[in-house]
């Protein structure tokens, strides 16, 4: 299993439409194939910063089969208005699930 | 519940060192009051990074109580000698969990 980890900045007054758009866009990854769960979080010391935290039963089902897709389209649709800059995307493994 | 996000990057060669490092100081996190659960991933993109995901009752229970404590500096002193530079980290709420 891949978590993708996506940091968005978004812009000064944008927050509340942000927040609504993926909101919205969830149900575009609920309905893509290898996508396992979708969660977003905001950061405390920089509140225009969000996290989309997303598991991937595979790092391909997200690069190959969703990227580029007219799902992704129509999901970047929604959100990227209220973008401050292009969000940064990086995929892990898990190393340790302690506790 | 606060999700801390701790970005480590490792000296090129120390990994293993660093993984066996941090799976010693999870039981440190285990008894440190508040925290909740503790997983390390490593990056797909960038081997030599890091992420630690922490959960913590309180944001209070990480800055106040844990950091700066003796075992944030026994936790420290396990795997900052792998360090290629400082961690950054920065603490996030819960905005949505769609599925």
């Amino acid at each position: 299993m891949i978590l993708e980890i996506a940091q968005i900045d978004v812009r000064q007054g944008a927050e509340a439409a942000f927040e609504a758009g993926i909101r919205e866009a969830s149900a575009i990854f609920r309905a893509a194939k290898g996508c396992r769960s979708f969660t977003v979080r905001r950061s405390v010391e920089k509140p225009q910063r969000y996290r989309l935290l997303i598991e991937w039963e595979t790092l391909e089902a997200h690069t190959e089969d969703f990227t580029g897709s007219q799902a992704w389209k129509d999901y970047r649709a929604m959100v990227s208005p209220y973008f401050e800059s292009p969000p940064s995307v990086e995929h892990t493994e898990l190393t340790l699930q302690a506790f």
